[in-house]
Order: C-alpha cells, then sequence, then structure tokens
C-alpha cells in the first residue's frame, strides 16, 4: 500500500463506504472518482450493493452470487441501500436489496450467501496463456471515464478502440487489472472487477457506442481464504460477447488469480444503440 | 398438437396457470407432471414467475433478462406470486417477483423487460456441428424424475450417466429438446427450457450426487416473432461447467432455434454434496 499517504483510506473503499441506519437501511454518498459517462461506474455500484450485506450483522458466510439490475440513473449525490433478509437457511442466505434516492428505486440487486465446506472440486475452464502481467504494458483508460484511472489496466488483446480503429469480428478482451493505487482484494472488490471490461460492441464496431449495463450476475468461486490470498495483484479478466441485436447484447467474463485459479465468472446484459 | 386430445390444456399450461387477485398478486399451485426429486423442476417454477410478468396488465415489451433465486424447497399445493413493478422507463422496465407459501417466501426474482427495436446484429456464439433432431434417438429421463417426461430429449452427447458410468473430464451435454407432448414455443417455455440440463456434476462424476439450482440467471435474444417463429420444433441446448468446488458449481447453457438462431444464453450456480 506504498501508493496510499499514511492512513489515507483508498478511494475504493471511500466509495463503498455505508453508513448503518439499522433494520438493513444505510446511506452512502457517490464518489467522483467512480463517475462514469453518466452516473457511477455500474461495478461500484455492485460493490455497494454487496458491501451493505458484507456489514450486515446477520450475514451468513460469504457471497456465492449476486444479481444488480441497473434500473435507472444513479445521480451524483447521497443515496441509500436496503437489505432486505428474504431467507436463512442451514448455509445459505438469501437478501433482496436496493438503492434509492429520494425514494425512488435506481437499482435492485439479490444476494445469495453461504456456508462453503471442502467438496471435490476441479476447473474446466481453461486459463489463458498470456504473459506475465508485468510483461504488459500498463494502458490508460480514456481521459473522460474517470472510474478508469482507478483500474491499472495492462490489455494482452482487446484494447478500447482507438479513434480510426476498423471494426473486428471477435469481441474478446484480455487483460491484467487491479486497483490502483493497489488495493488487498476483497469480496466487494472482486465483483467491481467483474464489470471493468467496457462494453463489447464498441470493440466489434471499432468506435464509440452508447451502451450500458442493464443486468449483472457474478458468481464467485472463490471463498474468503482464496481472495485474501490474492493480496494486491493483478487478476486476469477476460471477456467475450454472444450475441448482439435488437438493441441487446450480452457479455461473460472469467477473472483469475495471477495464480491461476478461477475467481468468478460473470455475465451481463447490457443496452446498446446501433 | 395432435398429441394433445381436443382442446385439452397442455400440461406446462397448466402447470403456470395464475389467478389474478389484482394488485400483481396471484395464485398458483404445483402440477404434479413438473415434480422434481424434491419440489417442483425449477424451469416451471422460473417459467411460473416469467408468467406472472406476462400476464400482467402493465408489462412493457418483452423479456430481456430473468434472474430467479431459489431460497427454500416449494411443497406440493398452493402457493402465491407477487409482483412488483419497481421501475419502468421509456423502453425498459424492471420487476421484482417472489413465491410464496404460507407467508414465506420459497422464491425470488428479478426481470427486464423493454421493448427491442432493429439494430445492428451479429451472432459470435457458434451454432455446434450437430445431426438434424430427428436423426437423434429419443432418451428418456430416469423415471424417477417426473418433469422429465414432459420433454423429449435427444442427447447428442452427454446423456445421463447411466449405472455403472464413469467418470468423465467434460461436463457439456448437447441435446435436441422440445415439450412433449409438442407446444408452441413462449417465453415462459424457453425459461423452462434453459433449465432442462441436469447438474453437470453427475456427468463429471459419472453418478448421482446431490444437487440443486441456487441462482438461475437467463438473456433473451430471440423477440416475440423469433420465438413463436420457433412453433414446435426441437430446440438445440448445450451446456457445460466452468469450476466446481466447496460445494457449489456454475453451468452454463446456450438454447438454439432448429433454424441456428440463439434464442437465450442461461447460467446458474448449482450447490451439491460430494
Amino acid at each position: 500500500m506504498s501508493e496510499l499517504a499514511g492512513s489515507a483510506v483508498h478511494p475504493f473503499d471511500a466509495a463503498v463506504a455505508l453508513e448503518a441506519l439499522g433494520d438493513g437501511r444505510y446511506t452512502g454518498h457517490t464518489h467522483p472518482a467512480y463517475a462514469n459517462m453518466v452516473g457511477p461506474f455500474g461495478g461500484i455500484t455492485a460493490a455497494t450493493l454487496l458491501q451493505a450485506v458484507e456489514q450486515h450483522p446477520d450475514r451468513l458466510g460469504m457471497p456465492l452470487s449476486l444479481t444488480v439490475n441497473y434500473a435507472g440513473p444513479v445521480a451524483d449525490g447521497p443515496f441509500e441501500v436496503t437489505a432486505r433478509q428474504v431467507r436463512t437457511n442451514r448455509s445459505t442466505q438469501h437478501w433482496s436489496l436496493d438503492l434509492a434516492q429520494d425514494g425512488e428505486v435506481c437499482t435492485t440487486a439479490t444476494a445469495v450467501y453461504g456456508i462453503r465446506r471442502q467438496t471435490w472440486s476441479s476447473t474446466e475452464a481453461v486459463f489463458p496463456a498470456v504473459p506475465a502481467a508485468d510483461e504488459v504494458a500498463v494502458r490508460p483508460f480514456p481521459e473522460f471515464v474517470a472510474w478508469g484511472r482507478n483500474y491499472e489496466m495492462r490489455y494482452v488483446d482487446g484494447a478500447m478502440p482507438e479513434p480510426g480503429a476498423s471494426e473486428s469480428d471477435d469481441s474478446t478482451t484480455t487483460v491484467w487489472v487491479r486497483d490502483a493505487p493497489a488495493r488487498p482484494l476483497d469480496f466487494p472488490g472482486l465483483a467491481a472487477l467483474c464489470d471493468i471490461f467496457y462494453p463489447r460492441i464498441l470493440l466489434r464496431r471499432g468506435r464509440f457506442v452508447p451502451a450500458g449495463t442493464v443486468s449483472l450476475t457474478t458468481y464467485f468461486h472463490a471463498d474468503a481464504d482464496l481472495v485474501s490470498a490474492q493480496a494486491d495483484r493483478p487478476v486476469l479478466g477476460r471477456a467475450r460477447a454472444h450475441h448482439f441485436g435488437k438493441g441487446y447484447f450480452d457479455q461473460s467474463a472469467r477473472l483469475w488469480g495471477a495464480d491461476g485459479t478461477l475467481l468468478a465468472t460473470s455475465h451481463q446484459l447490457v443496452y446498446f444503440k446501433d
């Protein structure tokens, strides 16, 4: 954490900070460092909703899945998060969440938490053949996207198209990424990292296209020990789309630890206008 | 529809039938034809929740995404579905849903609906090289799984392991499937089809393993015209897992029309004990 002066709070932690009002209600505030072109970066909103469960006194275990629905724009300013415990079983717990401003819901979410136990295990997804993170140059995000400055991105392939780029027939991006300044990985941090892939339509079309996530689902494969073992090393993300048409496309991502373990798989449906 | 005598209601339609109580509340009843080993087939529960929006007077457009969280068992008998319209924008609409019995929530869901307009389109996912449906033998599901009898399944590969089967290092199943008796495709029907893949852990281990879906997310790529154009032809489904470990695994599926168009992509997190 040498980049952080003394006891300064990391901007990520400032952005997801919630003040508990009791009964599953919290207040928070958008953070300018995580602004997107309209409203905040979707990943920071996902992280903030997860954070509400993380600090809830009745939380059982760790996150297994998280679905976030971006129902309307979040304006710069304060917001309220509500976390409702829908059902708690012996080893799983279901949450229903929303983020509202002035009484209007901007974002809804559901999360499944649970206790994880040792079982048979196997990873079928294959860690891609890529150079190590420190062998790939850091490439800054376009300057007008504030949140991109909070991530150190090293594109192995599929960087955001530059002006004059041509179309591509493959929407795949492979990128080493970590928070900037570096920050030890935790579940909210991982939830946000699952959304750092710019909309795949830009890569296919080779230019800017208005687009925004409608719904995002993340499955956490890493347990708490594996997440904290990542420390502040870069994780490898790879994302691609399956289908674009009639105003929407999907994209799926895999997030791998530097040691080649699969940390999360994540899927989203994205609106576009083209 | 020659298999259906006269004006008989198809068992699928009987299973997802809801009586509107007004204000987004409905009553329904589990159907013995769609029973699973414990409670109903997850796909029929997903279809029932979608049906609540389909028949809601304020519905805008068609389904874009659906997430269903299986929070607790659904007992044989009546249930109540509540569909809350969270937010309606110009072209999208966000729903929050649950299914409850005796006041206890068994299932939660969120759905995004919207109006679809012509845009640039492209399918990156590749339709698999498979024989036509009528060249593949129908293979019955194990007899103790009632819901399996409502689907005509023609496994191209990855059929459910028979007694004495060995382990597999690949969790892929490819199957031509349609309702039995045949039934014209609609959105609830497609939502259910996304869940007809038995748990991938059974294929990997070559034997029965206790397992159950925790959370299911489906992205609908087909619009209403494309869905109805499928009529009652088989659709091709392919599913596989990415990671198994510490009690959970994910599986992802693609559903293709007989004409090779991608109808839906679907993802789920599954509990297992092994």
